[in-house]
């Protein structure tokens, strides 16, 4: 049994819904040195996402943005905290309904996914910068 | 310490909120072997998802149902990914708002829950098959 | 490798969105023995949630109370779960949006948390007791 550590950083991007599967893996070649063991993702901000969904027709990712925009709308007249931009009370409150953590089993060196699973960073500010996520692996 | 990973699979459900906490133990005869640890449950699907609450009154069940097809409606003017049905793009939301995975702590051979706790399988699709569970268990 | 697990408990609070990093922190002394791991938290309820978000500004905390409160409304006529008060359904329902289990990576014996992050207790209920959390320690 061992224990791997490490942060990656994900490049910056737009409000949205962004499919970063093949991003987060390109970080993560210590992945084939397990034959077992689970992958822990922490995104270390309070104004984004991660989420898994379905990795194929862009549509459902544009989707989720037009949804999760007016589920949690801007410029709600009781919101008091204001001061950082109209998006970023409702980016705080989207970064927890989907959360910021996963964690996804590890087989055989590789990440188990469905066949229609893709992990997506939830970016809800308008103008974010990198993203960074803590990894832990654990297993064998 | 050590690792058991498989997939269990749950069978075919109609659309609602599921208690499957006596279907899943079902399958997971191995948790008999681990003093303390940590179950790790992973829909692999993105139109359904796991979460847990009470494990008592139909009623709740019900009501999860009545709010969440309220919250996410169908048929909603913006939705571009509408050709899998009008039920399909409002259960991916649903899917990533429950989410799909769920850590449970071993201890003593079992499942650590509150009284009042099970775990439910939230099926968002109308006309969905078995539903496949990537388990991890991890522990000593 | 090593697993450390113990129940926990939080003091009765007011339906509200509270930052409990600390009160948590004073009861997990057994952090500092663990140089790289996960830490996992289950709330064994149905009607309080765990989650991260902001740490500084307790505007964030107001918010995401008014706008959970009206994103899941007490008194809808659909409910059919009733008895146990009109803020209990809704309890439920909030419980699983923003889920009872977190997993917080450790390395060099802290919780390795964003600079903006703090654990929130969700409390969704009026009157409620003392809340209970199972925390499982595992790694080096």
């Amino acid at each position: 049994m061992k224990i791997v550590q490490k942060t990656i950083t994900l490049k910056a991007r737009p409000r949205g819904f962004h499919l970063v599967t093949s991003e987060i893996l390109s970080h993560l070649k210590e992945l084939k040195s397990f034959h077992a063991g689970l992958c822990h993702l922490f995104l270390l901000h309070t104004s984004a996402s991660l989420c898994i969904n379905e990795n194929a027709d862009p549509s459902v990712r544009h989707d989720f943005l037009a949804f999760t925009d007016r589920l949690v709308p801007e410029n709600e007249p009781y919101y008091t905290h204001t001061l950082e931009g109209s998006e970023d009370m409702p980016a705080h409150i989207k970064s927890s309904l989907y959360g910021q953590n996963l964690t996804i089993p590890i087989n055989t060196g590789q990440l188990v996914l469905g066949t229609w699973q893709g992990i997506y960073l939830c970016e809800h500010r308008d103008f974010a910068s990198n993203r960074k996520i803590y990894v832990t692996m654990i297993g064998e």
